[in-house]
């Protein structure tokens, strides 16, 4: 029996698209390759941005720099896109799909954006659309959402796929540092860019946050905005308080149905208790935990980013799209579940944690549990540190719901012996945050 | 486009089984499962061993006593065994597999002994071989050997694959308690049986490390015995110093290469450092752990035992087969690495933890010192507790031979004034066990 032979072309040649390539080519994995694959994987041309450029690594006769030709030619059979952007990188997959192409990419904005309506693009034309890349890393979480977990009910999705903020968190855990002494540490260690806005700020966690409910709920992506909290807020007593109450604080990406017809998707601090599988996940490691209604919770580990561990999930897309080409088939069709309603975060229940700075003086304490009471935002507990002139109060809220303690906070700020309002921060309890 | 039909016969309805069945004829789910499966999945008959028994929610007309009959019927697509055991289990799977008919499996010891033989026959009549859930219950690591990683080399698999010794040893953790009171906490519910020895004494976790590495590593399976150490060993003095020193015991299972040939597969008791996503795994959870060349780390977790979690790996795996059964595939056939040879555990290096019960008289120290020096294990820190006629030593080694280790261990049972000696754990210290 002949191998077949699989085409290959790839579209980048930065960190990820020269350590896929480096895998691609290494020889002393190309028996394995090609028994993972049921073929032999040809790299037949790599689309580069400047030709003048030297790609160690990269076969000289094999570099082009017409990625739009590259994209259309009718000579592969699986195109890979780590170039990143959304134009013209969407032309090149829709130009690719539409020709019967399979594409794996690892463009996460762009697949938060449109990856839903791509992977339909493919599917009227026989070829597969991967992005395990696009989310956590080498985590393989997407192919676990469209394989193993295809039959179980999901209830909630909560990940920490951000691995600059939950640096940064670990950091202000584990030495007491504050935001900015952290993410300096993060901007250090290469952790975190000079503009460290897309990550701190929440914007990458909800690009992940889009795709981890469109393969877990099916819902449909059309650039979408979802709610979104980051982490510049949370002060060093934060992360006190909640190591003194059985808490870590983490970002997280939340996707959970509400009601029957209900879905949530957000993304905020959290405090996750200590024993929670999420609580364990230090530095810049990347976890996904996901609850189904009969499999009970499942958490998926791994490193969240860098070349050679995001190009392992473009291989592992790239094998698996080779097998499926081999075999004459491709893989089961993005399915959208229309009867879902987006929920506003405001109208969901949580335990929160908020925190205020007052000038200590009699009568303090009661116009502050006056406006909680006003707002039906029942106190579980508070404690006050300091004393002399300035005093802090830590609350932590009875489950009550998001607009009602945003509205509580807005009326705090107007009580004049209130001098500032820190971090107001949900907490899990019982499962939901 | 009319729907294939998948037909689905049945052996065995105790938990897993029938909480198999409740998620098949979920009429609420019954879309999505035609959606993930590509076809509508029918329930043709399920063998049972009593006709007079009563079997809620399974329809009293599919109810055979004839396994036998069922798995030669040219009648079903997939076989579906949760019945258990080795004999007739594997005449039946067997009889499928080599008429073509795909067989989704939960039964780890048939595939402890025999899982790489029988897929290689499925291999040779077309037809899929899945066993996901003979694995860690509910969570999904076989499928993303498989096919995630299929790319990947693999360094080393460790796994906390068993819930009964997790829950012991969670419970001396965190209530201080000694083994026999966590045993019976255990027993009493209903984590651990009448008879616990199949789980605490590591045989229940060796079956599932030599499934793991067949898989991440193409070890054939021929009835093989591998190292292992139960827990029953493990006194509250033990946790206690592991507490003290970073660190939380956990039996773990492992497979891993040794240079560039070797590999080592066995079950032991180890400290892990609390800051490891392994430490955090608590109670009847289980987790996998996998070293790949290329990803990093990486970490699965889910429950691993019960009726429901399993019955979902086991529905992962028909819908998969399923599918593969539509588009007229089969799996990416079993792949042996005939190059990899068994390295006994006694070979390989490890950092320990040992103490000992002495009198604490006049020269006892230098006479343990010069039996660890004899050996060639060298002692990297001593810790002394107790006054008066009795004392506790405890050591932790440098990395040394576990072989060493034993002659150490029997050559101090010798001393007069060393009254007894408890257990002996290995210490996770950068990487290796």
């Amino acid at each position: 029996m002949t191998t077949p032979v699989i085409r290959v072309g790839v579209i980048g040649a930065g960190f990820v698209g020269s350590a896929f390539i480096g895998l691609l080519l290494d020889q002393q994995r190309h028996d394995a390759l090609v028994d993972a694959a049921t073929a032999s994987l040809e790299l037949v041309a790599v689309a580069v941005r400047d030709l003048e450029k030297d790609h160690p690594g990269i076969p000289r006769s094999l570099v082009t720099d017409d990625a739009a030709g590259l994209a259309a030619s009718g000579d592969i059979d699986i195109l890979v896109e780590v170039a990143g952007g959304l134009e013209p990188t969407r032309s090149y997959i829709e130009s690719a799909l539409s020709r019967g192409v399979s594409v794996v990419t690892a463009n996460k904005a762009l697949m938060a954006a449109r990856g839903t309506a791509l992977a339909r693009l493919g599917h009227e034309h026989g070829a597969d659309l991967f992005y395990e890349g696009a989310v956590g890393g080498a985590v393989p979480i997407l192919r676990a959402l469209r394989t193993s977990l295809a039959g179980e009910r999901i209830e909630r999705v909560m990940g920490i796929v951000n691995g600059t903020t939950n640096f940064i968190l670990s950091q202000m855990t584990a030495e007491g540092s504050d935001y900015l002494t952290a993410l300096a540490e993060a901007q250090g260690r290469g952790y975190a860019e000079a503009d460290p806005t897309a990550d701190v700020e929440g914007f990458d966690a909800a690009a992940k946050v889009l795709i981890l409910a469109s393969l877990a709920f099916g819902t449909e992506l059309r650039d979408e905005r979802i709610a979104r909290e980051g982490i510049t807020g949370i002060r060093a007593v934060d992360i006190e308080f909640a190591k003194r109450a059985g808490y870590v604080i983490k970002l997280l990406g939340v996707a959970e149905r509400v009601g029957e017809h209900g879905l949530s998707r957000r993304v905020h601090p959290a405090m996750v208790p200590v024993d929670h599988p999420l609580a364990a996940v230090h530095g810049p490691m990347n976890a996904v935990f996901v609850e189904g209604a009969v499999s009970g919770p499942l958490m998926w580990l791994g490193e969240g980013a860098g070349g050679a561990p995001t190009a392992t999930a473009v291989l592992g897309d790239v094998l698996d799209a080779a097998r499926n080409r081999v075999s004459g088939r491709h893989d089961v069709p993005f399915m959208v579940d229309d009867t879902l309603e987006r929920v506003p975060a405001g109208d969901l229940p949580s335990v929160f944690y908020l925190s205020l700075d007052v000038a200590d003086e009699p009568g303090v304490l009661a116009s502050v549990a006056s406006v909680f009471g006003r707002h039906q935002v029942s106190i579980r507990s508070m404690e006050q540190f300091g004393v002399g002139n300035e005093a802090r109060l830590s609350f932590l809220t009875h489950h009550a719901l998001a607009r009602d303690v945003e509205a509580t906070v807005e009326d705090l700020a107007a009580i004049e012996s209130v001098d500032s309002i820190g971090a107001c921060i949900r907490v899990i309890d019982g499962g939901s945050a």
